[in-house]
């Protein structure tokens, strides 16, 4: 069997602009030598997100790239099957910064121990892992969302949008929220309960945007770029606040064609007094235990709902990513080894 | 003698572009009927200030427009010379929002007692009035500036930047100031202890200010916009804060001839968690006491420094406001009347 074959994905090339396949390949694994102090996991689901593109491009940003010939990044849920930690025995069930890889050699300080009796192994890669906690971090600490108010997010089907959406109408604000196609737009209101849900594959989003939000924008969760944040511009409220977690439609280049829109943005964040404020979900880690219980409880008791989109086997990480660059997953995007 | 006339400056006209002299009249004012609550102020000193900018075009802003042949808006300290009010007895010097007139009838209510023994009255128009709040919201609510840190402002030997790099320092951080010619850069050093002064009117405004800030930038408090953003946003550093009270530069128009600068903004908000926010200083009124306070004191000990360009006569108003648009001013503008 496959799963039993250690392989891993490594970065053949950088891409020029959009990722192709070509800029990844699959190759054998030889399993590392263990150091004390570490583990062996067996990956069995690995996360696919957006931020991963930003470490194929060798520019300066948060994170160094991965290196030509290097495993790609990413966290996955497994097994530990070998152990040199006295703390993590083998059968524990964890997260891990494996890497696009069936196996990995890891440090066991840096795993996250699960309970698959608590809640789907999986959630922890998404509901409940990074996508769930940067929601949850930036509404907390910048967006703060309150009764009332309106609040914008795209990419509202995913695993960051979708619980932006039904935080703020916990916090008792209303929530619109921007997916692709009358699929994910049907979900967003029977799944997730958003208020108003816009297809920005219609034409003029601009102006349906703004029949949505009669009284403006208080929050603009940034994850997106682009278009919409041209329609969501002219509609923020004097104080919004716009928290800034991802670009993803500009992770490929951004055509810099005039106009010059900075002026402009520069003038609205001054005579509106705006908060435009960019954050990484680990800067906020102190907010990490609260939203473990808060949005932990509510998934148990079903009250916060969340949508998986998994292809199976490391060999299609590839193109699953590919799509989701281009917004072709719906929900929150994982790989089943 | 002028000042027993009573006069005022209207706006005449609306800027295409670049404010001129044509823009403003000269009339004479007849006195008005007060009512019941209301003084009568005979104004000394005008502020002329940026904002005023603003007010002249017909777009949307956190404040509406002037109408056309409505008196300019404007700020002034002056002494009370009837009253309807039993507590502003006249003899009684305040600040008031007269516009740009030789007399008003104002509400009480909004008017600012001056001891003029506890500082001369001028400084309730610049460090001790809204550029010097505005300096000191802008730091301690956004700004933040601690030990180590580096800091960079423009237009520095102005009333905002002079004394954001004051406190600054107060606060442990390097200040770097940024200002035109060489007079000025000499008061930067002499008069406000900047730790660096640099000329925008020399070349290389980048490479200069990439040199004086070897470790980075974590503040740059944003009053003018254009050239100097451009040179600073490279060199913020992660979790940089850049308040932002004004725009100068863009005020009469700016060009939207491409490239678009907004996606490379919009990247570094994101790659290096940067907070960019607008205020209004009454936006942070609360912190007006404790402003007055602590700023009060360094002017009476002598440890806040400030400097005044006073030009005389309300008919010198236009010409000096046009100047200040474009940096002539060497100080706190104030017209005497």
């Amino acid at each position: 069997m496959s799963e039993n074959r250690p392989q891993q994905i490594v970065l053949a090339s950088r891409p020029q602009g959009e990722v192709s396949v070509d800029n990844f390949r699959l190759e054998p694994l030889s399993l590392p030598q263990m150091a004390d102090g570490q583990v062996l996991v067996r990956a069995e689901y690995l996360s696919l997100d957006p931020y991963m593109r930003g470490r194929m491009d060798d520019r300066k940003s948060y994170a160094p790239p991965v290196a030509i010939g290097a495993a790609m990044e990413g966290e996955s849920v497994g097994e530990i099957i070998d152990s040199r930690h006295p703390d993590w025995p083998v059968g524990t069930v964890v997260t891990a910064r494996t890497g696009w890889r069936s196996h990995a050699a890891v440090v066991a300080d840096g795993l996250r121990r699960l309970d698959p009796a608590a809640a789907p192994v999986t959630t922890a890669l998404g509901v409940l892992g990074m996508p769930g906690f940067t929601a949850y971090a930036g509404l907390k600490e910048i967006g703060k969302p309150t009764h009332g108010e309106t609040l914008v997010v795209a990419a509202a089907s995913g695993p960051v949008g979708s619980l932006v959406g039904q935080l703020a109408r916990r916090a008792g604000a209303r929530s619109i929220g921007i997916a692709g196609g009358a699929e994910k737009c049907r979900a967003l209101i029977e799944q997730f309960g958003f208020d108003v849900a816009l297809d920005h594959q219609a034409p003029n989003l601009a102006e349906a945007l703004a029949a949505a939000c009669p009284d403006g924008i208080d929050v603009y969760f940034e994850n997106v770029g682009g278009a919409v944040l041209d329609a969501v511009l002219p509609l923020l409220n004097r104080f919004a606040r716009v928290p800034v977690c991802g670009l993803i439609a500009q992770y490929s280049g951004a055509s810099t064609d005039g106009p010059d829109r900075m002026p402009g943005l520069m003038r609205d964040i001054l005579t509106k007094s705006l908060t435009v404020r960019g954050f990484i979900n680990y800067d906020l880690a102190q907010l990490y235990p609260v939203f473990l219980q808060e949005v932990g409880d509510g998934v148990r008791d079903g009250s916060i709902r969340y949508r998986e989109d998994i292809v199976d086997g490391l060999e299609a990480a590839p193109a699953a990513f590919i799509g989701l660059l281009k917004g072709r997953n719906f929900g929150k995007l994982l790989v089943r080894l």
